[in-house]
Protein backbone atom coordinates (compact mmCIF):
# COMPACT_ATOMS: atom_id res chain seq x y z
CA UNK A 1 0.00 0.00 0.00
CA UNK A 2 1.60 3.30 -0.99
CA UNK A 3 1.71 6.77 0.08
CA UNK A 4 -0.74 8.74 -1.98
CA UNK A 5 -0.05 12.41 -3.41
CA UNK A 6 -3.10 13.96 -1.25
CA UNK A 7 -1.64 11.98 2.07
CA UNK A 8 2.06 13.68 1.38
CA UNK A 9 0.76 16.75 0.73
CA UNK A 10 -0.85 16.62 4.32
CA UNK A 11 2.35 15.04 5.77
CA UNK A 12 4.50 18.01 4.12
CA UNK A 13 2.09 21.29 5.46
CA UNK A 14 1.52 19.63 9.56
CA UNK A 15 5.55 19.19 9.27
CA UNK A 16 5.41 22.60 8.21
CA UNK A 17 3.13 24.02 10.61
CA UNK A 18 5.14 22.21 13.46
CA UNK A 19 8.44 23.98 12.21
CA UNK A 20 6.95 27.31 12.14
CA UNK A 21 5.58 26.54 16.09
CA UNK A 22 8.79 25.39 17.06
CA UNK A 23 10.47 28.05 15.50
CA UNK A 24 8.28 30.62 17.07
CA UNK A 25 8.52 29.70 20.49
CA UNK A 26 12.54 29.37 19.88
CA UNK A 27 12.76 32.92 19.35
CA UNK A 28 11.77 33.61 22.64
CA UNK A 29 14.85 33.27 24.40
CA UNK A 30 15.88 34.25 27.89
CA UNK A 31 17.88 37.38 29.29
CA UNK A 32 20.89 36.90 30.91
CA UNK A 33 22.20 40.27 32.58
CA UNK A 34 26.01 40.36 33.14
CA UNK A 35 27.69 42.65 35.61
CA UNK A 36 31.48 42.95 35.52
CA UNK A 37 33.00 40.41 35.95
CA UNK A 38 36.78 38.53 35.37
CA UNK A 39 37.62 35.31 33.36
CA UNK A 40 41.10 34.33 34.77
CA UNK A 41 44.00 32.59 33.11
CA UNK A 42 46.37 29.97 35.06
CA UNK A 43 48.89 32.45 35.17
CA UNK A 44 47.04 35.39 36.69
CA UNK A 45 44.91 33.29 39.11
CA UNK A 46 48.16 32.01 40.57
CA UNK A 47 49.89 35.77 40.66
CA UNK A 48 46.48 37.26 42.39
CA UNK A 49 45.47 34.04 44.82
CA UNK A 50 48.37 32.54 45.11
CA UNK A 51 50.50 29.24 42.83
CA UNK A 52 47.74 26.69 42.07
CA UNK A 53 45.18 27.99 43.67
CA UNK A 54 41.50 26.80 42.62
CA UNK A 55 38.28 29.11 42.14
CA UNK A 56 35.49 28.24 44.82
CA UNK A 57 32.48 27.38 42.98
CA UNK A 58 29.70 29.55 44.06
CA UNK A 59 26.93 29.11 42.15
CA UNK A 60 25.79 28.01 38.34
CA UNK A 61 25.33 29.76 35.51
CA UNK A 62 23.04 28.72 33.00
CA UNK A 63 25.41 28.18 30.45
CA UNK A 64 26.17 24.52 30.63
CA UNK A 65 29.66 24.46 33.07
CA UNK A 66 29.75 27.96 33.61
CA UNK A 67 30.47 29.27 37.17
CA UNK A 68 30.45 32.49 39.53
CA UNK A 69 32.93 31.72 42.16
CA UNK A 70 33.02 33.17 45.43
CA UNK A 71 36.65 34.96 44.83
CA UNK A 72 36.51 38.66 43.32
CA UNK A 73 38.99 40.73 42.36
CA UNK A 74 39.73 45.09 42.50
CA UNK A 75 40.05 46.17 38.78
CA UNK A 76 42.11 49.05 38.49
CA UNK A 77 42.44 51.96 35.81
CA UNK A 78 44.40 55.47 35.93
CA UNK A 79 40.79 57.19 36.49
CA UNK A 80 39.15 54.68 39.34
CA UNK A 81 38.73 51.15 40.66
CA UNK A 82 36.46 48.95 41.15
CA UNK A 83 36.09 46.67 43.96
CA UNK A 84 34.16 42.89 44.41
CA UNK A 85 34.21 42.30 40.35
CA UNK A 86 33.62 38.25 40.77
CA UNK A 87 35.29 35.87 39.09
CA UNK A 88 33.86 33.42 36.78
CA UNK A 89 34.93 29.77 36.08
CA UNK A 90 36.26 27.92 35.02
CA UNK A 91 39.72 29.11 34.12
CA UNK A 92 40.35 29.99 30.50
CA UNK A 93 43.04 30.08 28.15
CA UNK A 94 43.68 34.24 28.60
CA UNK A 95 42.43 36.88 31.55
CA UNK A 96 39.63 38.75 29.99
CA UNK A 97 37.76 41.41 32.04
CA UNK A 98 33.95 42.47 31.01
CA UNK A 99 33.23 45.59 31.89
CA UNK A 100 29.88 48.30 30.65
CA UNK A 101 31.21 51.34 29.07
CA UNK A 102 29.80 53.24 32.28
CA UNK A 103 32.31 51.26 34.19
CA UNK A 104 35.12 52.13 31.44
CA UNK A 105 34.54 55.93 32.54
CA UNK A 106 35.13 55.59 36.06
CA UNK A 107 38.01 53.31 35.66
CA UNK A 108 39.12 55.87 32.88
CA UNK A 109 39.45 53.33 30.14
CA UNK A 110 37.97 52.52 26.93
CA UNK A 111 36.58 49.10 26.64
CA UNK A 112 35.87 48.33 22.69
CA UNK A 113 32.84 46.57 22.17
CA UNK A 114 34.31 43.07 21.31
CA UNK A 115 33.29 39.54 21.38
CA UNK A 116 34.26 37.15 23.94
CA UNK A 117 37.98 35.73 23.36
CA UNK A 118 38.71 38.95 20.64
CA UNK A 119 41.22 40.88 22.77
CA UNK A 120 43.88 41.87 20.37
CA UNK A 121 44.40 45.66 21.19
CA UNK A 122 41.84 45.81 23.96
CA UNK A 123 42.07 47.82 27.09
CA UNK A 124 44.62 47.27 29.64
CA UNK A 125 43.74 46.97 32.98
CA UNK A 126 44.98 46.47 36.46
CA UNK A 127 43.86 43.69 38.72
CA UNK A 128 44.29 43.50 42.01
CA UNK A 129 44.16 40.15 44.34
CA UNK A 130 44.80 39.10 47.49
CA UNK A 131 48.51 37.60 46.98
CA UNK A 132 49.63 40.19 44.11
CA UNK A 133 48.51 42.44 41.08
CA UNK A 134 49.21 41.79 37.20
CA UNK A 135 49.52 44.35 35.26
CA UNK A 136 47.03 43.51 31.91
CA UNK A 137 48.35 45.90 28.38
CA UNK A 138 45.30 44.21 27.24
CA UNK A 139 41.94 42.03 28.40
CA UNK A 140 39.08 44.84 29.62
CA UNK A 141 36.60 44.77 26.58
CA UNK A 142 32.84 45.93 26.98
CA UNK A 143 30.87 42.14 25.36
CA UNK A 144 29.53 42.58 22.23
CA UNK A 145 26.12 41.94 22.70
CA UNK A 146 24.97 37.90 21.51
CA UNK A 147 23.00 35.04 21.89
CA UNK A 148 23.97 31.70 22.86
CA UNK A 149 22.03 28.89 21.04
CA UNK A 150 22.49 25.60 21.14
CA UNK A 151 22.28 24.05 17.41
CA UNK A 152 18.89 22.34 17.22
CA UNK A 153 17.47 25.76 18.29
CA UNK A 154 19.87 27.57 15.86
CA UNK A 155 19.12 24.82 13.04
CA UNK A 156 14.98 25.93 13.31
CA UNK A 157 15.64 29.60 13.06
CA UNK A 158 17.88 28.75 9.82
CA UNK A 159 21.28 30.49 11.75
CA UNK A 160 24.75 29.88 12.05
CA UNK A 161 27.38 31.05 13.98
CA UNK A 162 28.36 34.29 14.06
CA UNK A 163 25.90 35.61 12.26
CA UNK A 164 23.99 39.08 13.47
CA UNK A 165 20.58 39.23 14.16
CA UNK A 166 18.00 41.66 15.96
CA UNK A 167 16.45 41.76 19.53
CA UNK A 168 12.82 43.10 20.27
CA UNK A 169 12.02 44.62 23.83
CA UNK A 170 8.75 45.84 24.91
CA UNK A 171 7.54 47.68 27.41
CA UNK A 172 7.85 51.60 28.24
CA UNK A 173 11.61 51.88 27.05
CA UNK A 174 10.61 49.45 23.96
CA UNK A 175 13.31 49.24 21.55
CA UNK A 176 14.69 46.97 18.84
CA UNK A 177 18.59 46.37 19.25
CA UNK A 178 20.90 45.25 16.32
CA UNK A 179 24.17 43.85 15.98
CA UNK A 180 23.48 40.92 18.31
CA UNK A 181 26.04 38.19 17.80
CA UNK A 182 25.06 34.72 17.45
CA UNK A 183 27.50 32.02 18.85
CA UNK A 184 26.41 27.91 18.21
CA UNK A 185 27.35 25.37 20.06
CA UNK A 186 26.62 21.83 21.58
CA UNK A 187 28.05 23.53 25.05
CA UNK A 188 25.25 26.11 24.52
CA UNK A 189 21.14 26.36 26.15
CA UNK A 190 19.22 29.45 24.57
CA UNK A 191 20.38 32.48 26.61
CA UNK A 192 21.08 36.50 25.93
CA UNK A 193 23.47 38.15 27.17
CA UNK A 194 23.56 42.03 27.49
CA UNK A 195 25.23 44.18 30.02
CA UNK A 196 23.82 46.38 32.69
CA UNK A 197 23.83 49.76 30.44
CA UNK A 198 22.07 47.53 27.79
CA UNK A 199 20.15 45.91 30.54
CA UNK A 200 18.87 49.50 32.61
CA UNK A 201 18.36 51.26 29.42
CA UNK A 202 15.92 48.77 28.31
CA UNK A 203 14.95 48.50 31.92
CA UNK A 204 14.84 44.57 31.44
CA UNK A 205 16.77 41.85 34.18
CA UNK A 206 17.83 38.41 33.79
CA UNK A 207 14.95 35.96 33.04
CA UNK A 208 12.90 38.39 31.28
CA UNK A 209 11.89 36.79 27.44
CA UNK A 210 13.21 38.68 24.21
CA UNK A 211 12.42 37.88 20.42
CA UNK A 212 14.78 37.02 18.24
CA UNK A 213 14.38 39.01 14.91
CA UNK A 214 15.73 37.03 12.35
CA UNK A 215 18.15 38.38 9.32
CA UNK A 216 16.22 40.02 6.43
CA UNK A 217 13.28 40.64 9.01
CA UNK A 218 14.38 44.18 9.81
CA UNK B 1 -1.09 88.31 -17.29
CA UNK B 2 -2.30 84.98 -15.23
CA UNK B 3 -0.41 82.10 -13.92
CA UNK B 4 -0.94 78.75 -15.94
CA UNK B 5 -1.79 75.46 -14.63
CA UNK B 6 1.60 74.32 -16.20
CA UNK B 7 3.52 77.20 -13.51
CA UNK B 8 1.60 76.16 -11.13
CA UNK B 9 2.00 72.52 -11.16
CA UNK B 10 5.90 73.39 -11.21
CA UNK B 11 5.61 75.42 -8.16
CA UNK B 12 4.04 72.85 -6.19
CA UNK B 13 6.05 70.65 -6.79
CA UNK B 14 9.37 73.10 -6.29
CA UNK B 15 7.30 73.42 -2.96
CA UNK B 16 7.02 69.98 -2.23
CA UNK B 17 11.23 69.15 -2.58
CA UNK B 18 12.10 71.98 -0.58
CA UNK B 19 9.93 70.67 2.26
CA UNK B 20 11.25 66.96 1.58
CA UNK B 21 14.58 68.46 1.98
CA UNK B 22 14.00 70.33 5.06
CA UNK B 23 12.20 67.88 6.55
CA UNK B 24 14.92 65.45 6.00
CA UNK B 25 17.32 67.87 7.56
CA UNK B 26 15.02 68.55 10.50
CA UNK B 27 14.93 64.57 11.60
CA UNK B 28 18.44 64.88 12.15
CA UNK B 29 18.67 66.23 15.81
CA UNK B 30 21.49 66.66 18.43
CA UNK B 31 21.66 64.22 20.96
CA UNK B 32 22.46 65.71 24.69
CA UNK B 33 22.96 63.24 27.66
CA UNK B 34 21.52 64.04 31.25
CA UNK B 35 23.63 63.01 34.01
CA UNK B 36 21.97 62.90 37.32
CA UNK B 37 20.57 66.19 38.05
CA UNK B 38 17.87 68.29 40.47
CA UNK B 39 15.42 70.82 39.56
CA UNK B 40 14.88 72.81 42.89
CA UNK B 41 11.95 74.47 44.58
CA UNK B 42 12.27 78.09 46.25
CA UNK B 43 11.21 75.78 49.36
CA UNK B 44 13.58 72.91 49.39
CA UNK B 45 16.51 76.04 47.97
CA UNK B 46 15.92 77.78 51.16
CA UNK B 47 16.44 74.49 53.40
CA UNK B 48 19.52 73.39 51.87
CA UNK B 49 21.54 76.74 50.67
CA UNK B 50 19.91 78.68 52.85
CA UNK B 51 16.77 81.46 53.02
CA UNK B 52 16.54 83.47 50.14
CA UNK B 53 19.70 81.82 48.80
CA UNK B 54 20.22 81.87 44.35
CA UNK B 55 21.54 79.40 42.16
CA UNK B 56 24.99 80.43 40.58
CA UNK B 57 24.89 80.28 36.91
CA UNK B 58 27.97 77.97 36.12
CA UNK B 59 26.91 76.95 32.28
CA UNK B 60 24.05 77.34 29.45
CA UNK B 61 22.59 74.46 28.53
CA UNK B 62 21.31 74.17 25.38
CA UNK B 63 17.38 74.96 25.76
CA UNK B 64 17.41 78.38 25.86
CA UNK B 65 17.26 79.87 29.67
CA UNK B 66 18.35 76.93 31.45
CA UNK B 67 22.09 76.19 33.21
CA UNK B 68 23.64 73.90 35.08
CA UNK B 69 24.46 75.68 38.53
CA UNK B 70 27.42 75.78 40.51
CA UNK B 71 25.50 73.99 43.55
CA UNK B 72 25.64 70.07 43.94
CA UNK B 73 23.45 68.32 46.90
CA UNK B 74 23.75 64.76 47.92
CA UNK B 75 20.83 61.95 47.32
CA UNK B 76 20.52 59.73 49.74
CA UNK B 77 18.38 56.55 49.28
CA UNK B 78 17.70 53.41 51.76
CA UNK B 79 20.71 51.80 50.07
CA UNK B 80 23.13 54.26 49.65
CA UNK B 81 24.01 57.88 48.62
CA UNK B 82 25.40 59.76 45.22
CA UNK B 83 27.70 62.66 46.09
CA UNK B 84 27.80 65.76 43.39
CA UNK B 85 24.78 65.75 42.22
CA UNK B 86 24.24 69.10 39.75
CA UNK B 87 21.70 71.48 40.31
CA UNK B 88 19.85 73.07 37.34
CA UNK B 89 18.56 76.56 37.22
CA UNK B 90 16.25 78.51 37.17
CA UNK B 91 14.20 77.56 40.14
CA UNK B 92 10.82 75.46 39.49
CA UNK B 93 7.38 74.82 40.71
CA UNK B 94 8.49 71.25 42.27
CA UNK B 95 11.54 69.61 43.35
CA UNK B 96 12.61 67.04 40.41
CA UNK B 97 15.69 64.57 41.26
CA UNK B 98 16.18 62.92 37.68
CA UNK B 99 18.34 59.71 37.84
CA UNK B 100 19.49 56.37 35.79
CA UNK B 101 17.84 53.08 36.35
CA UNK B 102 21.26 52.08 37.34
CA UNK B 103 21.66 55.09 40.11
CA UNK B 104 18.11 53.77 41.21
CA UNK B 105 19.85 50.50 42.00
CA UNK B 106 22.70 52.02 43.69
CA UNK B 107 20.32 54.32 45.61
CA UNK B 108 17.48 51.74 46.70
CA UNK B 109 14.78 53.59 44.70
CA UNK B 110 12.72 52.64 42.58
CA UNK B 111 12.45 55.58 40.20
CA UNK B 112 9.40 54.88 37.61
CA UNK B 113 10.03 55.93 33.98
CA UNK B 114 8.32 59.14 33.52
CA UNK B 115 8.03 62.64 31.94
CA UNK B 116 9.23 65.86 33.43
CA UNK B 117 6.75 67.28 35.76
CA UNK B 118 4.86 64.05 36.49
CA UNK B 119 5.77 63.40 40.00
CA UNK B 120 2.74 61.24 41.04
CA UNK B 121 3.61 58.22 43.40
CA UNK B 122 6.99 58.92 42.03
CA UNK B 123 10.33 57.88 44.02
CA UNK B 124 10.93 59.62 47.70
CA UNK B 125 14.27 60.56 48.38
CA UNK B 126 16.20 62.67 50.74
CA UNK B 127 18.82 65.89 49.45
CA UNK B 128 21.49 66.79 51.63
CA UNK B 129 22.58 70.12 51.01
CA UNK B 130 25.32 72.36 53.16
CA UNK B 131 22.13 74.06 55.02
CA UNK B 132 20.09 71.53 55.95
CA UNK B 133 18.52 68.19 54.44
CA UNK B 134 15.08 67.58 53.02
CA UNK B 135 13.02 64.54 52.85
CA UNK B 136 11.19 64.61 49.76
CA UNK B 137 8.20 61.52 49.91
CA UNK B 138 8.21 61.78 45.96
CA UNK B 139 10.15 63.51 43.16
CA UNK B 140 12.51 60.83 42.01
CA UNK B 141 12.51 59.63 38.43
CA UNK B 142 13.85 58.36 35.39
CA UNK B 143 13.72 60.57 32.61
CA UNK B 144 11.55 59.03 29.40
CA UNK B 145 13.46 60.01 26.81
CA UNK B 146 12.16 62.85 24.81
CA UNK B 147 12.82 65.20 22.07
CA UNK B 148 12.82 69.14 22.14
CA UNK B 149 11.31 71.01 19.01
CA UNK B 150 10.42 74.54 18.33
CA UNK B 151 6.98 74.71 16.76
CA UNK B 152 8.89 75.37 13.12
CA UNK B 153 10.44 71.91 13.31
CA UNK B 154 7.46 69.91 14.63
CA UNK B 155 5.48 71.30 12.07
CA UNK B 156 8.07 70.44 9.17
CA UNK B 157 8.01 67.04 10.19
CA UNK B 158 3.72 67.02 11.50
CA UNK B 159 4.49 66.59 14.76
CA UNK B 160 2.64 68.13 17.78
CA UNK B 161 3.06 68.06 21.39
CA UNK B 162 2.82 65.15 23.54
CA UNK B 163 3.20 62.38 20.27
CA UNK B 164 5.80 59.51 20.48
CA UNK B 165 8.40 59.02 18.20
CA UNK B 166 11.16 56.45 17.91
CA UNK B 167 15.21 57.21 17.17
CA UNK B 168 17.47 55.33 15.08
CA UNK B 169 20.75 54.96 16.27
CA UNK B 170 23.88 53.77 13.88
CA UNK B 171 27.23 52.55 14.62
CA UNK B 172 28.37 49.35 16.64
CA UNK B 173 25.49 49.20 18.80
CA UNK B 174 23.06 49.97 16.22
CA UNK B 175 19.53 50.22 17.83
CA UNK B 176 16.18 52.00 17.23
CA UNK B 177 14.39 53.14 20.65
CA UNK B 178 10.58 53.72 20.49
CA UNK B 179 8.80 55.90 22.89
CA UNK B 180 10.63 58.94 22.64
CA UNK B 181 8.10 61.27 24.14
CA UNK B 182 8.27 65.06 21.55
CA UNK B 183 7.84 68.15 23.54
CA UNK B 184 7.04 71.41 21.62
CA UNK B 185 7.47 74.97 22.56
CA UNK B 186 8.62 78.24 21.32
CA UNK B 187 11.13 78.14 24.20
CA UNK B 188 12.67 75.01 22.62
CA UNK B 189 15.44 74.15 20.20
CA UNK B 190 15.90 70.83 18.64
CA UNK B 191 17.92 68.37 20.89
CA UNK B 192 16.98 64.70 22.22
CA UNK B 193 17.22 63.69 25.90
CA UNK B 194 18.75 60.65 26.81
CA UNK B 195 20.11 59.13 30.43
CA UNK B 196 23.51 57.79 30.83
CA UNK B 197 22.30 54.36 30.67
CA UNK B 198 20.34 55.04 27.53
CA UNK B 199 23.55 56.72 26.44
CA UNK B 200 26.06 54.32 27.08
CA UNK B 201 24.11 51.07 26.30
CA UNK B 202 24.25 52.56 22.82
CA UNK B 203 27.47 54.36 22.44
CA UNK B 204 26.33 57.70 22.34
CA UNK B 205 27.28 61.20 23.54
CA UNK B 206 26.73 64.49 24.02
CA UNK B 207 26.75 66.51 20.20
CA UNK B 208 26.30 62.93 18.57
CA UNK B 209 23.02 63.04 15.94
CA UNK B 210 20.50 61.36 15.77
CA UNK B 211 17.69 60.23 13.39
CA UNK B 212 13.97 60.58 14.11
CA UNK B 213 11.36 57.68 13.07
CA UNK B 214 8.43 59.31 12.73
CA UNK B 215 4.66 57.95 13.97
CA UNK B 216 3.74 54.83 11.12
CA UNK B 217 7.25 54.36 9.46
CA UNK B 218 8.28 51.72 11.93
Amino acid sequence: MGVNANDRLLVKSLAQAVIKKLSDAVRLVTVGVSNRHIHLCREDMDALFGAGSELTFRNALIQPGQFAAEETLTIRGPKGELSKVRVLGPLRGATQVEVSVSDGYALGIKPPIRDSGNLESSAGITLVGPRGQVQKTQGAIAALRHVHLDPDSAALLGLEDKQLVALEFGGERSAVLRNVLVRVSTQFLPEVHLDLDEANALCVRSGDIVRLVLPGEL
